[in-house]
C-alpha cells in the first residue's frame, strides 16, 4: 500500500538511472494476480491450470491472498494469459484479479529509483486465446513531476497523461475490447488475450511518461451471464448476483 | 478507468460546493465488489448470502464482473462487513475484491464536482465479526491541489498525503490488522470486519486532504492456509496455491 506517499526522490547511489529503468525487477515492475475458480476442488484445478503455465523469466511469490510475479511486462502478458487461459478451458466460472505496477519497488513508503524517470517498453505481443472475458479495468498514472533523467540517460518525454491515455484508450478499441465507461472503471470485453493486452498496454503506454503507474484489472471467465448479448454492457443484466 | 485524467476542474453551476461534498452519490462515494465463492453451487451460495445483507442508504448495480455501491462511508462498510460476515459463515473458501472510489464520480474523464475540494467524513463504527480474514491493501491518493473550496465552503486543510497516510497506518496499528508490507500492498489480517474498517478508514482519513481517493483491498475468507500461525505473513506459504 502507500504506494503513493510523496516520498522525496533520492538519489540512488550505484546504478545510473538508464540502469533503474532497464531492469524490470530494479523498476519495481510486476503483478499481484488472485484467481478464483467456482469449484468445489478448486485447489485441484489451479493446480493443473498452473502446471501448464510456463513461468520463463518471471520472479514468483504464493501468498494466500495473492501471487506476486515480477518480471518484462512481455513475460507478465505471456504468464497472464496462458494462466488465464489454462483456467478458461476448464470451463468452471473464474475470477481473475490483476493489481499492476511499474516504478515504486518500496513498499510501505514508496522509494523510487532515485532521477529513473519512466521505463520505455514496448507494448507485448497479445495472444488469441479464443476464450471471452469481461473485465472492469482501472488505470493510475501516480507520478505527475518530469523526472531529472529519463531511460538511457536521455531527457524524457514531457508528462502527459491525457495524451497517453487517450493512447490506451485508442489501443482499446483497435484491439476492439473497449465497451465504454461504468462507475470507476472501464468495462472491457473480447477474447481473454486481447483483454490483459490492453490493460498491460495501458499500463505500458501511461509509463512512457509516468515513472509510477499502477492498473487493477477484474476479470470474469465462463460466466454464466457471458451468453447475454455483447451489447449488454450496463452491468445491469436481469437475475445476475454478485461475482 | 482513467479516473486520475487530469481534466481541469470546472466550476459546476448550481450546487455550491459544500452540497457536492455532502452528498455521497454526488461526491462519487461509493465501492466495487466481486465476491468470489469456491463452490460448485457459487450462485446459490452468493443468493443466499445477498438474502441476508441490509441495502439501506445504497444504490446498487450489478453486473457479471463486480456490484456497484453507492453510498456513505458507514453505509458501505455497514454492507461489505455484512456481506464479508455471511459469506464467511458458509464455511466456503471466498474471496472479496473491494475497490473503494471518492471525488471522481465522472468515467472515462475524470470530471471532479467542480471547486467541491475534499470531504471531511466520519471514520465508520467497527463491527467484529469473529471471522479471521486476511488481505492485501493499495491505497491511492490521486489528488494533490488544494482544492478552491472545502467542505461546506470553509477553506479546506492543506494537503498533506503524508500526514494522513500515517495516520491510516496508526489506525490499522490500533485496529492490530497492519502485518507489514509486500510488493504493491500493505498485508492487513485480522477480524474481517477490522479488516475491512482498516481500508475504509484509510480511505477515508487520506480523503480527508485529498478530493479524489481510491483503495483496492482483496480479502480471503476461510482459507485452507489460515490454519498457519499469525506470524506467516510473509505471503509465501508452503504449498500454497494462486488464490
Amino acid at each position: 500500500m502507500l504506494l503513493t506517499s510523496p516520498t522525496p526522490t533520492t538519489p540512488v547511489a550505484g546504478p545510473s538511472a538508464g540502469d533503474l529503468t532497464r531492469d524490470p525487477l530494479t523498476f519495481g515492475v510486476g503483478a499481484r494476480v488472485t484467481a478464483s475458480v467456482m469449484a468445489d476442488d478448486y485447489v485441484d484445478v489451479l493446480t493443473r491450470a498452473l502446471a501448464e503455465v510456463s513461468t520463463d523469466g518471471l520472479v514468483l511469490s504464493t501468498g494466500d491472498v495473492s501471487t506476486y510475479v515480477g518480471g518484462s511486462e512481455t513475460d507478465l502478458l505471456r504468464y497472464l494469459t496462458d494462466l488465464g487461459a489454462a483456467l478458461a478451458a476448464t470451463g468452471h466460472h473464474v475470477t481473475l484479479t490483476v493489481h499492476l505496477s511499474r516504478g515504486c519497488p518500496g513498499e510501505v513508503v514508496c522509494e523510487r529509483p532515485g532521477g529513473a524517470g519512466p521505463r520505455g517498453a514496448s507494448v507485448p505481443p497479445t495472444r488469441t486465446t479464443g476464450r471471452l472475458a469481461a473485465a472492469e479495468w482501472a488505470l493510475y498514472p501516480l507520478a505527475d513531476a518530469a523526472p531529472a533523467v529519463g531511460p538511457d540517460g536521455a531527457a524524457p518525454p514531457e508528462p502527459d497523461h491525457m495524451r497517453d491515455i487517450y493512447a490506451a484508450i485508442d489501443h482499446a478499441r483497435e484491439l476492439g475490447t473497449f465497451r465504454g465507461s461504468e462507475h470507476f472503471v472501464t468495462r472491457l470485453e473480447g477474447d481473454l488475450g486481447d483483454v490483459l493486452a490492453t490493460a498491460v498496454a495501458g499500463w505500458v503506454l501511461v509509463g512512457r511518461s509516468v515513472q509510477h503507474v499502477t492498473s487493477h484489472l477484474q476479470v470474469s471467465l465462463n460466466s454464466p451471464n457471458h451468453a447475454a448479448p455483447a451489447g449488454a454492457t450496463d452491468g445491469a443484466i436481469d437475475g445476475e448476483v454478485v461475482r
